[in-house]
This record gives C-alpha cells, sequence and structure tokens, in this order.
C-alpha cells in the first residue's frame, strides 16, 4: 500500500496555541499534500487530498444542477484582449495573471492568460448563445484549476494554482439574478454545514471589497482557530456590466433588445479542504466528516499470539463486507504495532477505527472508537456497517456543535475602535460594531480601522439577518451617524 | 432548458460516403461542443460533452483504482529543467510545448511548460517517495488536460488542449511493469467494448513509432468509418530509462540498490468520444450507448385536442418516475411538434425515446422507440424502467455486433506493396501482410511503405495473437525474409 510509506512523524501540537506551525505541518503529515514540488506555489496533491476535493465537488455539483447549472469545460487558456473588454475586471486580475507566450517555438502575436476566473471566456460564449428570452434563463458551472500569481503562498488557502467551481450565470431580470445570489448563499452555507460541520458566516461584503466588474459580492467567511477569518467562496451579482461589455443581447418577449443581468458564484474547493481540516482538527491530526472521508473506517486486527492469524483473516473478511455495504474502508494488515496504526489513521483524519481482537472475534463483536472523543463502544458485528454509520452522523453532530459553540464565542461586541482592536489582538473571531457606510463613502474608514487595528477588516453585513443600528449609534470611526452594523475581522 | 436554445439544423449526411463531412458537422450540431471559442485549437464543451466525459471517466477510474491504482492531482505546469533530463522525452515532446513565461508582470527566469504529459512532474516526485522495496509496486493515476501545440486541430481528435487520463506506475521487476501493460491493454479494450460498443484492436508498436523515452508501446486503434485508424490510448513500459533519468532508487530486500520499472497508460477520454461518435452514429445524428449517455431517455407527449395537457402531466410524473429509479431523462414539454423532437433528441444520440399520447394513457402502456434500429416496442407503464434498461443493452449489443462486423471486413490479407496501396485506397481498414522486422532495421521499410501507400503505417504486431510469418514469407518491401507479420493503415 503506497499510503504506508510515508514514516508517521510525531505529531502533538495544539491548534489554539500556534496555529500556523499545527497548519504547515498537518498538510504535509497527514499526507494530504507534498510541497517538495519544484515550482513555487504548486503543489502536488495526493491521493489524501485528490479524493477529499472529489468528495467536496461531489456534494456541490449535484446541489448545483438540482437548482439548474449544467456542466461545461472551457479552454484553460483565455486571450489577451478578452481581459481589456471589462475595466474593473482588467485592473483586478491582470497584476496575478501568468501569460502562455510560446508554442512550439513560435512566439505567440497574442499572448494567452492560465485563466484566473472564466467571465472573459464565457461572456463571448453567452454573446453567441443568448439571442432570446427564451434562452434565459442560462446557468452553467465549471469544476476546474485557475491560476494566480500570488507573493505569498499558503497550501489549500492561496496558492499559484488552486481547484475550485466557477457558475456563470444569466437572466432576464435583475430580481431573477439577485434571487439566485441567494440561492447560492443557501446551498454553500448549507452544504458546508449539514455535510461537513463547518458553520459558515454570510455577508454582503463593503463595496469597496466587491469582485472587480461587479455590483454586489456575497461572501462565506469560516473561523479559523487562530481567529482568522477563511472566505470559502462568494457569490457576486455582476447587474449588465459584463453583458453590456461583451454585447450580450437578448429579444424580450414584448420585442426590444435587452441586457441580460448576470451572475457567478465560486465556492473554493481548496479552501473547503482547509476549512475542514483547521474547524475539525486536533493535536492529533485531521478529523474528516465521515461523509467525504476518504477512508471512512480503519478496520485495526489486535493479533497476538496462536490466533494472530486467524484474527487477520477475519478482519479482512469484515472489512470485505464493509466495503461491499458501501463503507469506505482499509484492513490495516501492516506488521506495524496496533499503537502505531492508531496514530497513522488518526493523523489522517479517519473518522472511525474497528478494532478486532480474539475475545471480540469469540463473542461475535467488534469495538469501535470515534476519532473525535476517542469513545468507544462494543457493537455486534451483524450490525457492524449500521452502527459505523450512526457512529458517523453522531461524529457529525459533535463537531457541528462545537464549531458553532467556538463560533459563537468569538462574536464580540465593541463601542470603540480601540475596543475592536483589543479583540481582535487577545481572541479574534468577529467584532461587531457600528460603522458609518458600506456604500463607496464608508471606505475611508474602513481604511483608517484596517490601519489602526493592524489588519482588522469590515466584513460586511450579514445576509441571513437584517441588523439596524441602535438609535443615534455613530460610526466607530469617524464618529458621524451609523448607516449599518457591520463585523470586523482579521483574514487569510 | 438551456440546450433548447440551438436552432435544430437539418442533417443527413452519411458517414461512409463523406466522413470529414459527417464528423465536422455532427460535433456541433449535436451540441458536443462550440468551436468559436477565440484560441484556435482549443474548443467549448457544452453540456452533452462534459456530460459524456464524465460518463467515461466514470467507466475507467474505477478500472484503475481496482487495479491498485490511487489518484492525484499534480500541477498544470513543468520547468522547462525537468525536461531536459530524459533526451529522447525532450526531443520528442519539447516542439509541442505551450510555455508560460511571465506572471504578474515579471519575466520568469525559467520557462514553465504546460504539461503535454506528467512524466517529468512525477518522476522527481518519485526520487523522493521512492526508498525501499516496500514502497513498489506505486501506482497513480492523474485525470486531467494536457497541452499540446500542434498545427492541424479537430476536435477530439487532435487538440491544443485535450482530456485524458495519465497514469505513472514503478515496479521492482521489468517482469511487473511488463505485467502492468498487459493489464493496461486488457482494461482499455473491455471498457471500451464491452460499455461503449466499440472494438479495440491492440497492438504493440513497432519500435520506431514508441513513446519519447520508452522501450515498448502497446497502442488501441479504432476503426473510423472512412477506413483510417484513430489511436485512442496507448500504454508505455519505460524499463528503467526515466527512473535513472531522475534518480529513483530503492533498496533492494536482499540490499543494494536498483531502479525501478516504470509504465505509463494514457486512456484518451478525448478520442474515446471521437470514437464512439464515429463508430455508432448515422445520418440522423449520434448514437450514444445507454451507459454513458447524458440523456438515456427522452419521453415526448403526444398530446393533441382536449386531453393534451393531461398528456403532458402524465408525461411529467412518468419522466419524475423514472428518474427516481436512477435512469436519466428528460420530459420534453416544449411547445415544439413531435417531429422536432424527435429529430432533435436523435441527432443528440439519445438512446431510448418514449411516445406518450391520450390512446396510450388509457390503455397503460407507453411506445419505446430505438435510436439505432428505431424500432418501436409497446410496454406496460408498470414495467417502464425496467424496459428501458432491458432495450438499453439490447441496443449496445447490436452496437458491438455491427462494430465488430465492420471491423472484421476491414481486415484484408494484401501480398504485395501495390496490394497494400490498392486497399487502403478502395477500402481503408487494415492490410495483414508480411514485414522484415519492427526493430529498428525495419524502419525503412516502414518509410517507403508509407511513402508508397501515401500515409499506410505499420501498426504493429497484434498483442492479442501470436502470428508467424508463413515459412519462406517474404517482407513486402525489402523482399528479404519476412520477421513478422504486420498490419498497415492510415490513421487520423
Amino acid at each position: 500500500m503506497a499510503s504506508t510509506m510515508m514514516a508517521q512523524r510525531e505529531f502533538d501540537l495544539d491548534k489554539r496555541k500556534n496555529f500556523s506551525e499545527w497548519y504547515n505541518t498537518i498538510i504535509y503529515a497527514s499526507g494530504l499534500i507534498d510541497g517538495r514540488y519544484n515550482v513555487a506555489g504548486f503543489v502536488v496533491h495526493k491521493p489524501l487530498a485528490t479524493r477529499l476535493m472529489r468528495g467536496i465537488y461531489a456534494l456541490l455539483e449535484p446541489e448545483l444542477e438540482a437548482d439548474g447549472h449544467e456542466p461545461v469545460a472551457f479552454p484553460t487558456v483565455i486571450p489577451k484582449e478578452n481581459f481589456e473588454i471589462e475595466k474593473e475586471h482588467v485592473a483586478g486580475f491582470v497584476p496575478q495573471v501568468f501569460w502562455v507566450t510560446k508554442g512550439g517555438g513560435e512566439e505567440f502575436a497574442r499572448p494567452l492568460a492560465l485563466r484566473p476566473t472564466s467571465e472573459t471566456a464565457f461572456y463571448q460564449m453567452f454573446a453567441l448563445w443568448i439571442k432570446a428570452h427564451s434562452d434565459l434563463p442560462m446557468k452553467f458551472y465549471q469544476s476546474c484549476t485557475v491560476f494566480r500569481y500570488e507573493h505569498e503562498t499558503l497550501p489549500f488557502i492561496r496558492g499559484r494554482e488552486f481547484h475550485w467551481i466557477e457558475t456563470h450565470d444569466a437572466f432576464a431580470t435583475a430580481k431573477e439574478a439577485l434571487g439566485q445570489t441567494a440561492t447560492d448563499n443557501e446551498i454553500f452555507s448549507r452544504v458546508l454545514f449539514d455535510h461537513l460541520g463547518v458553520p459558515v458566516t454570510v455577508f454582503k461584503r463593503p463595496q469597496w471589497d466587491k469582485f472587480p466588474g461587479g455590483e454586489e459580492t456575497f461572501a462565506y467567511d469560516v473561523l479559523m482557530p487562530d481567529g482568522k477569518m477563511l472566505q470559502c467562496g462568494s457569490t457576486h451579482y455582476l447587474g449588465q456590466n459584463f453583458t453590456k461589455a461583451f454585447g450580450v443581447k437578448f429579444t424580450k418577449a414584448d420585442g426590444g433588445e435587452e441586457f441580460p443581468f448576470s451572475t457567478c458564484f465560486g465556492p473554493g474547493v481548496w479552501r473547503i479542504v482547509a476549512a475542514v481540516a483547521s474547524v475539525h482538527g486536533d493535536n492529533k491530526g485531521l478529523i474528516l466528516p465521515f461523509s467525504v472521508a476518504p477512508v471512512q473506517v480503519a478496520v485495526v486486527p489486535i493479533a497476538k499470539g496462536e490466533n494472530a492469524e486467524a484474527v487477520v483473516k477475519e478482519c479482512r473478511k469484515i472489512a470485505a463486507g464493509l466495503k461491499k455495504d458501501g463503507i469506505r474502508v482499509v484492513c490495516d494488515d501492516s506488521d506495524k504495532s496496533p499503537g502505531f496504526k492508531y496514530n497513522y489513521w488518526e493523523m489522517r483524519g479517519v473518522p472511525l477505527r474497528v478494532e478486532i481482537g480474539g475475545r471480540e472475534l469469540e463473542a461475535g463483536t467488534a469495538t469501535v472508537v470515534r476519532r473525535d472523543t476517542r469513545e468507544k463502544k462494543v457493537v455486534p458485528l451483524a450490525k457492524l456497517a449500521d452502527e459505523l454509520r450512526k457512529e458517523g452522523s453522531a461524529m457529525l453532530a459533535t463537531l457541528k456543535d462545537a464549531a458553532e459553540a467556538d463560533l459563537k464565542a468569538h462574536v464580540t461586541e465593541a463601542k470603540t475602535k480601540e475596543e475592536v482592536k483589543n479583540v481582535l489582538e487577545s481572541k479574534g473571531g468577529f467584532v461587531r460594531t457600528h460603522f458609518c457606510s458600506t456604500a463607496r463613502d464608508g471606505e475611508a474608514c474602513a481604511k483608517e480601522l484596517q490601519a489602526f487595528t493592524i489588519g482588522g477588516k469590515v466584513r460586511g453585513t450579514l445576509v441571513n439577518k437584517e441588523e439596524k443600528p441602535a438609535a443615534g449609534a455613530k460610526c466607530v470611526v469617524c464618529g458621524h451617524s451609523a448607516k449599518t452594523v457591520v463585523y470586523v475581522a482579521k483574514q487569510y
């Protein structure tokens, strides 16, 4: 088994005390990736990461399809001139673009970008595909990697090539397009919480922090163990900006031409991996939710003395039975010690371990151990598959509760900018506070606050809860009348 | 529904009479791809092609995993110096490479290749991962796109970015590595025939037509309707060439160091699409095998007069029931005529059509129409899902028989090079003939034959059948003693 080739490293780091060291150790030690590829900022996804990402795609794609999106596969390269069509977009993305300038020994007259995002590829096709009212809505998604020339990189958080999904949708009306962003918000936060146990806070971002070329950005913040936020995805209402720029027009039902209203949604599969690893992991390694764990169950024979061979044989049989039952299982029959095996599979986040020894076999039972609580439970072999599924669900419920409680404990009220700063420095998380405005006129205050707090950014206003400032409340920065309640946090 | 946006084009072309026109029309008219993307040689895969490719990946990936391969995801870019390590490999691939030379406004000191294939990315990691005998075999696969700067392009056949799988395997012995190529041959030909109805002829390629840097190449030819061959994949025994070049070593069980023996297998998902489309399609459009058809069943209400609404409602209910039953179904309740709908879904290759009108509803039946034979069958609604699956299997059996018969009819014996030429010009297919050698000393004859026949290439020797030249047989080109029986064909 190729996976056992890696030496088991010692690992006992506390993510709350030193998250950076914990994270930088666990992503390699768990076998998710190898960071030694010889191009900086690009990583090799080993089987664990590859399968975990596939599991995340397999949660999101059916949701998008049920919502009417169809899958497409566009080219990885986009010609430079496409980027120059939408002015804000070009300014936002071009500084990060990788350029393909040669092929087969020839220098290209026009360089090709490695897609940093694909609006400028999709909209030229929308101009060909959208003609009549009946062509709308048109909703596509693409599962792919995108490329951004980032200067500081950190695997699954910021990379030069990363895995995501991008949707590109066009609608006849602004109302439908805005409705789509609400659906995107719902899908993203539901999938992350229900299946992965990761609570998501959905914000409408301030006007100065929106997608280049868009009208409104809604984004998904996940609280990381060091109190900073990781934006794991976003959806954007683009109005008619891109359809006008690319000449996408349709004939209305009542005659006359109109530009469609469009949206794009980017669930960050890479960042979801980072969130799952960070929110649930502990000082023994990863803890993966049962639904997406590439290995859901590790069967470990406790084989000593004369019946050792019989135990191993029986364990293989039991594992084969579980596999038939649709459970992703390994039987670790290597000659390592049980303790080594426990550490090994714990580090890799396997949610459940099944221990079977001679006594268990005689009794027709197995001991099931949960990765998160280490709780042990003796269950009859005849009901093993059902019990494992039940424990998998119970474990997810525990992970959800813990993550929700942690998030709740990291929302703090602040009445002055000094308080904002103190909270961000002492415990991190979100600081709820009064603010003058999330329209363009609030940008100066946001910049001042960011400088004052050394990185605290206005995340925006809550989407799932309407919050109005208290009567007479003042902006925590400028002291003028506060139009809004915002959340401030540091971010990745 | 976005898919109905496309106007139905007239289509009545005979693939046997003018395959090129047939192919160049059908790949667009069926809605597989759009060829109007503004970078030459790159295409937009519409939902039909995207889903069809996913279906093909879903057939191949579990086979590779059952054979012990684990999925990985490597970077799309490979630094130039990696290519320079294996000399034959660099000479074979570099003329086709796209180069990324700039990022974020900076010119790179060392250009990055868009992977044309990933040996040079994998082997540097193998050097880190393979240390001991117990690390072997190591077997990985990656599902991805690769990039080649081709001058002549044709969608699904030759493109600048195409979809494939690549495996990269390392073994302790040459025997195991060669055994792997035999397994690859078996997997490929079985999947293509059993699930897709496409017969594959497996060749050991001549020494002058092998993978750059490899020792032996085995490749899969599919007969196209114009008598030319499409190589849909290949597997390569690389010996120790790449492991030596990249310094990949392991400690043997008995001590001492050794370089592993390696293989790589490239199922061409793009070319499999071309093969399925071409082998099965007819003058009404695509014919897709039930197992991979993105839409397996189109329900068409025959709704006239007063009960029209009831019929449409009932059709929707029936389609919803089939969907629940795991069948990929659409209910075409648009206001187009039934005839228009028949043409539309036939063009897109939907294997089965279900027609339901007022009379059928009263009788509790439906009419099932097969895409390939147009045979109609009245079946009870209560058994519809089962009957559809049965018809899907029956249709695959018919497609297989037809394709096999066609291949059999296109293997012709030839005793002189004039005969070889005549057969290739008159009917195409394979020409079986005596040949001096498929080792390097046969290359001059192969070149002469290719020039004489205007494109006839020696495909190699059969893998699944040992064939010895008749006693005293002479090479069809040089007249020297023939060591081998080869097959000559034109190719894409």
